[in-house]
């Protein structure tokens, strides 16, 4: 190719591709775009750099730069004195004429498995306002005392904090330790915790280092969606197992008993009910007698409207079958991402290893202020001046809605947590309501959605109270009061004598 | 049972268990163990709490609130006026007599997958010192600026950044893509990049959102061996392809092509080969051909000992099959562990949705902090800086291994990084040689330990040099020629006339 022919092909793809702009990397990025395309073929001759400055541009030094950069990359070479070529050395096998950017069109871009989690996605963009639950109010977290302690361990003086962190931060872990034989009733070492980036990590954790593919795990039915998505990625057969008014209702006697159940003993997700202690107790047994791991999800004890802990799962277990997941999600602020799980003291090892090799551990300096943070009692502090302020707007949402909605729904919820389940009496299409709420903006979880099976699935309504305050509450639940209403006018169904199940 | 039966033995109980400790707290686990022990049957009356004042020496106000405790939680139930019975609903199906926390005995604790990961661990509890490969100084880390920006975002006015965050900061992933377009001449959009906790994670969520399990991934051989365990662990086929002084040796017409390959083109880990353009047009045409995704891991780019950039494999591609991945670990510290990964456009929805989905996302006050550390130009200074740090260190060490050892070790390495890779010229035991310097206190990474395929494996060592300063490199590397030299002269082999492959 001739080299004016040459230097005008490069004029005009800088101008093409770069919108004209004269820099070294733009240079640069037009002479390789040129020859990947097959436009500039290995051997052909580039203008001398005092062309390419004239027609160009360019300062002679930065294309001598150019050149310079292009030669160690491998896309020129030099021959004799002072001229450059395309590599000869370069080999296409098929200069492709396709355009630039094409997108695949045949394969399937996704896995099987990446293409279910896309599907099942449920994780709502929306994570404020009126009834969005599991949110706690980060307005009223105390971020000095949290900006303080950070700033503590963010300094030369704790640089060891700024490294690989293997096993996670030992103070946090005794803590930690201390904290849930206090307020769990639990007996552990710090040897047994281990510091997670949030619930999802540590369920996933779980799923990798106890189950294989197609592993069957037991779920409560509602329950809670984003773990069921986790141990599906993971290659885990879910089954659903109803939840009533005692918890997950086991089935008297399993034919084929699965090797993982989830629950949430302390406060169902998302019915909020306790679980018996006559099922606490068959779940033990049927774990210990199949040799099935137990996940305790214990995402919101800790925000509790009655004076007496439930006990845990762990702490009543005779045997090493339960593993306890803790967050402080609720307790502190979501961002932070950081959760914990309690293992049996045999499992301890493998469980660190895995977190290590997995995911690879740091994050020392939250960890070491987070220690702080609950040691020196900020963290029961927030959580005692929290809970009050929760209570006073779960009062607000269910003076809201039962003064309205009357024998129209009904509760199991309410003992701990951040939410109010709400079940319809009679047919409500619930997810209707929830589109129709959230055109008003408002985020509404229709309860239906909690449910795997079909089979037993009831409509109702999930909602968040601790994001916002009262006043929001009190308007939010007026504005959803009167949708429902309205809706169950123009149903034209008349209520049931008396409450009833669906 | 007598009521001062059982009063005494809910006494010893409380004394072998909570080594007389004498709480609220104490007491009811003592009941429970007793109750679930089988100790005390369902129906058993309890001593009135007047009895167990005086028997305990606990107060009446404390005994009663414990049983309203263990009511609650369905342990206990009242009978006419003040009588307390444990519960006559409790069902136990066979008491058992095995001790308590006995553990799994039959079944395997772990899965298939978990046994493998904690088998295949590799990652060492031990990250500072002389010679720990990819790590790098944290001392000379601005703390303070960090700290300042920390606190900036700490703080109520910037409240929303502690809530979970979907879809990562923008204006981070904004200002990356301004910071790839400059110093890894790639052009891609913000909706383009995903924040992740580390590299690991960015691994994982690529392994599940594009291959099932059983598919198949090229990795260069030696390579990355964290790598490895992560798409282990999904479940995937590893096909080790040795890697020589170009790179990834892809096989000329591969039978049956891979569904991923994962490259380190800009520093081939631990080799620091940089990928030969011919090299990088074959991988790119092959992926194209057979529809493979190519994960590129630039772990380390950024901190480079010569003025050019290497251009990224992403921004060479015609087509969208690659994926770029980068990380603050190496140029920021790593227990911050925030990695990124750059998608073609027609993942980035898909890739976002899994990444919410898999593991919740936060953070967004480091992300805020991030932004600004690098936009504000802090991130930019503090590498220049540091590579004239790590450039004199990797002198230190060059010069004193190579004017020792000579003939005997050759190395590939040395354009950039925090590690420089020796091979052995002759057959050495590295392992045996990296025992001997860990007793010695100092981390020695052996090169043969980096390979998965024994056939072409090559002895060595990988030698980190940027976690400490110049003076500790000098004396841990005459510790490490001696040692070396001693070894050498024991195994009585003559050195080759000249150097070559073992």
């Amino acid at each position: 190719m001739d080299k004016s022919l040459c230097a005008e092909l490069i004029r005009s793809r800088l101008d093409s591709e770069a919108s004209g702009s004269r820099t070294q990397t733009a240079f640069c990025l037009a002479i390789r775009r040129l020859i990947l395309d097959g436009e500039l073929p290995p051997g052909s001759p580039l203008p001398p750099t005092r062309m390419l400055t004239n027609e160009l541009g360019l300062s002679r030094s930065t294309l001598v730069r150019a050149y310079e950069q292009l030669r160690l990359e491998g896309y020129l070479q030099s021959r004799g004195g002072s001229a450059t070529l395309v590599s000869e050395a370069l080999s296409f096998t098929a200069p492709s004429n396709a355009p630039r950017g094409r997108p695949w069109r045949h394969g399937r871009p996704l896995s099987r498995r990446g293409a279910e989690i896309a599907q099942h996605a449920t994780s709502s963009p929306i994570q404020s306002g009126a009834f969005v639950p599991g949110v706690p109010d980060v307005r009223l977290f105390p971020f000095a005392t949290w900006r303080r302690l950070l700033s503590k361990y963010v300094c030369f003086e704790h640089r060891q904090l700024a490294r690989y962190g293997h096993g996670g931060y030992g103070p946090l872990k005794a803590v930690l330790a201390e904290y849930l034989r206090v307020s769990r009733m639990m007996s552990c070492s710090p040897r047994q915790i281990l510091i997670l980036n949030g619930s999802h990590q540590a369920i996933d954790l779980c799923a990798r280092m106890l189950c294989d593919e197609k592993d069957r795990v037991w779920m409560e039915d509602p329950g809670y969606w984003g773990a069921s998505n986790v141990l599906r990625a993971n290659g885990l057969h879910i089954e659903p197992i109803p939840a009533d008014d005692q918890g997950m209702s086991l089935p008297a006697d399993p034919e084929s008993p699965p090797r993982m159940i989830f629950v949430s003993p302390s406060s169902q997700y998302p019915t909020g009910v306790v679980m018996s202690l006559n099922r606490r107790i068959k779940l033990l047994e049927l774990a210990e007698a199949h040799e099935s791991w137990v996940i305790e999800d214990d995402y919101d004890n800790e925000i509790r409207y009655h004076p007496y802990t439930i006990g845990s799962l762990f702490s009543q277990a005779r045997s090493q079958r339960v593993i306890y997941l803790g967050t402080f999600s609720k307790t502190m602020f979501p961002g932070l991402r950081l959760a914990y799980l309690v293992v049996p003291e045999d499992l301890a090892e493998s469980f660190a290893i895995g977190n290590a090799e997995l995911y690879r551990e740091g994050r020392l300096i939250e960890q070491a202020a987070l220690a702080e943070f609950i040691d020196a009692g900020y963290l029961s502090a927030h959580l005692r001046r929290m809970r009050n302020i929760y209570q006073e707007r779960r009062n607000v949402l269910r003076r809201a809605i039962e003064s309205r909605l009357g024998d129209l729904v009904s509760t199991t919820g309410g003992l701990a947590g951040l939410h109010l389940p709400y079940f319809f009496n009679q047919p409500f299409d619930d997810v209707a309501l929830s589109e129709e709420m959230l055109e008003a903006g408002i985020v509404l979880r229709p309860l239906s959605m909690y449910y795997a099976d079909a089979g037993h699935c009831r409509s109702g309504m999930v909602l968040g109270f601790a994001a916002v305050d009262a006043k929001t509450i009190e308007s939010a639940s007026d504005q959803l009061c009167t949708v429902v209403e309205r809706r169950r006018q123009r149903d034209q169904e008349p209520l049931p004598a008396r409450p009833g199940q669906q």
